[in-house]
């Protein structure tokens, strides 16, 4: 690393209000580059603990009493707080468990009984491969037809396109509020207002932008929508997803999976399901208690210093490795597949090249860790609070050594 | 607790050979009194550092690697595990993921669409209530008829019932091989065999019965299972369960939640959906990871003991149960909802009186935790490895003591 580049990342973040978070990370100390926080969140130095003392205390100590007492609105309570903290959803709307495949099928079906005797369903190519699996899956047996919007891997979809594709027979457009790979940021406010012209719902993925991106699910009307709570929200491998669905859809609302968990009185044990009114419909078996503890210790994290300073800090990294590209890696041919425009930018940013898969192998064996998505991007992930700008510049710098030690000279 | 009882009890103890496998759960040297272990298994004492560490170390430490290096592949190497400790069944056969409910869902859809043409789904009103949901569910999507068997509450499904009601007709017999009020061990092998003579497949729930009733799956000839990981498998609130689909079922299976877990390729991110080879297939989503440490740990100790060892001392528990009931209880009015016969009883006894539920509100309050099912059911949950003689005689000498209190006088 230069030390102009040194220089500039270390006067960052000393001006950077939310610098002294990243060392509440396990493995903030260690010299590791990680750039896939948007991948999977590094765990809070309290989460080891809470999950210790959640054996021993709680769950050993308090047994099966334990769900009545906390455990059986867990799912609500951590799904209000999803809510309040990250979606600008009142309560009463989120609910977490399952899957984020699981709640897209759940919340999909829902959407598609929603707007019966419509028959298609919009989304686009370049969607996260379980939406597009998902969607084709539920077209198939009920008999629907996908409408695809094509997208440039660059970027992702306009409102425009949405216009153009909606119509009487959508049921239900379903699309990521950030792209996986370009980090494209949908107008969603915009979209959704489209969808509802042509009496359409709207299903949004949240996944890329929830723990990110402030969102604003009630003002801006949306109807469905999931997310994934291990990478801004630093669940823990595999931790749960949540869904949010409108209240005004809740009423008669019917999910597929109906089990005893989303029952009006789950320990009736009657002989037919009623569901429980409310969000808690969408539930359908024991909730995943032990997946939900981790998550709780970054909401607190987010409660305190608020998405729109997190938002800031995120423009902040991403600008400044957008800086960094242009000044180190696109003299060696790097290209961009990412908005440089900030506000149709999320929290990530890919850089593409032909060699970016060898790239990210020998990248890992130096303990800088980027993802690696086809084709040729190497994904950066720049988790805001746990990520500093000098640990951006030590890892570009990296790329720049490797792209170099393999030949690469531009043009 | 009278001389006699207490004397008995500590004579059992003293005659256990698994008897010292009980100081290994947290708790297990305090007064409380826990027969609800098949609600909510009680946690080792390795399971709290085992989550600490593997948040410092493991997730904390690997970050994203961790996926390539262990996780990725843990669904089924845990699922083997559960199948080669517990189920009798060879590797490749067994995944872990999901809620009990969402993989009851996906293996009734797969079952019905290995047998097209077939209309109906067999099962028994005394089912588990989301079984039931689940069922009564498929078929109004799917146009399928629920062909219900009636049994008696203090029974289960026998063969000849199977007998009477499978036909041409039928797609697939959906099953609890221990019943979760009645503990009625259903003659799994012999329905099997008759489900099969009808053409049909069958679907075992073996929520109550894994951990706690040696299985034979692939001797058998089962074809689909699902079971729950937090029950006799102490895997913590809310911990994931398993699918089994058996070998020769796997190829051409579809299940209706295809996601990128499932994927033939799941970083390949393609356009459609290719099914995994073998039983990953029946994965969805992203696997959770952290929600399948703790069984991990009682699975060593299942290992270490054996099923038929476990099973043994399940007997004896229960018999001891049984005999303690004539002995304090039934001279009160306490009637019996578990067969008397051990080859015909799971691993948990369920006590009738009209009194039980304000029984076990009372027992609650003086630290022993049973549990209650309507109608008038005192549950007692009977964990072999973490439950005593002792415990349940102290138990049942309480519940004689509430019911007295309460101007119980039978007869």
């Amino acid at each position: 690393m230069t030390s102009t580049t040194h220089e500039t990342a270390a006067r960052l973040d000393a001006e950077d209000p939310l610098a002294s978070y990243r060392d509440r990370f396990v493995g903030s100390e260690t010299p590791l580059v990680y750039l896939d926080g948007n991948s999977l969140g590094r765990p809070l130095r309290t989460t080891g603990e809470r999950l210790r003392s959640f054996v021993d205390q709680e769950w050993g100590g308090r047994l099966i009493r334990g769900w009545d007492e906390a455990w059986m609105d867990l799912p609500t309570v951590v799904g209000d707080r999803i809510g309040s903290a990250c979606l600008g959803a009142a309560p009463g709307q989120v609910v977490v468990g399952d899957s984020t495949t699981v709640l897209l099928y759940k919340a999909l079906r829902a959407g598609v009984a929603a707007r019966p005797g419509r028959t298609e369903v919009v989304l686009d190519r370049d969607n996260f491969p379980t939406d597009r699996y998902v969607a084709a899956g539920v077209a198939d047996e009920l008999g629907l037809t996908l409408r695809w919007i094509d997208v440039d891997t660059s970027a992702g979809v306009t409102l425009e396109q949405v216009q153009e594709v909606v119509g009487e027979e959508t049921a239900v457009v379903l699309l990521s509020h950030v792209a996986y790979r370009s980090a494209w940021l949908a107008d969603a406010p915009a979209i959704t207002a489209a969808v509802h012209d042509a009496g359409a719902l709207v299903l949004w993925d949240l996944s890329h932008s929830v723990g990110s991106v402030p969102l604003e699910l009630d003002a801006w009307g949306v109807d469905l929508a999931v997310g994934c709570t291990y990478k801004y929200l630093n669940g823990g491998p595999g931790s749960p997803a949540f869904v949010y669905v409108a209240e005004r859809l809740l009423d008669g609302l019917r999910q597929p999976i109906p089990g005893w968990m989303g029952h009006a009185d789950p320990f009736a044990m009657g002989p037919g399901w009623t569901p429980a009114p409310g969000i808690r419909r969408m539930i359908s078996g024991t909730p995943p208690v032990v997946g939900m503890l981790a998550l709780q210790d970054m909401l607190a994290l987010v409660e305190e210093v608020g998405m729109e300073a997190v938002r800031a800090k995120s423009v902040g990294l991403t600008e400044h490795a957008l800086a960094l590209t242009e000044d180190l890696l696109a003299p060696l041919g790097v290209g961009l597949a990412t908005p440089r425009e900030a506000r149709r930018r999320g929290g990530h940013v890919t850089l593409t090249h032909p060699a970016m898969r060898e790239v990210t192998a020998r990248l890992w064996e130096v303990d800088v860790i980027p993802d690696y998505r086809d084709p040729g991007g190497l994904r950066l992930g720049l988790s805001p609070l746990s990520t500093s700008y000098d640990e951006v510049a030590r890892g570009l710098a990296r790329v720049r050594d490797v792209l170099l030690d393999l030949g690469a000279s531009g043009a």
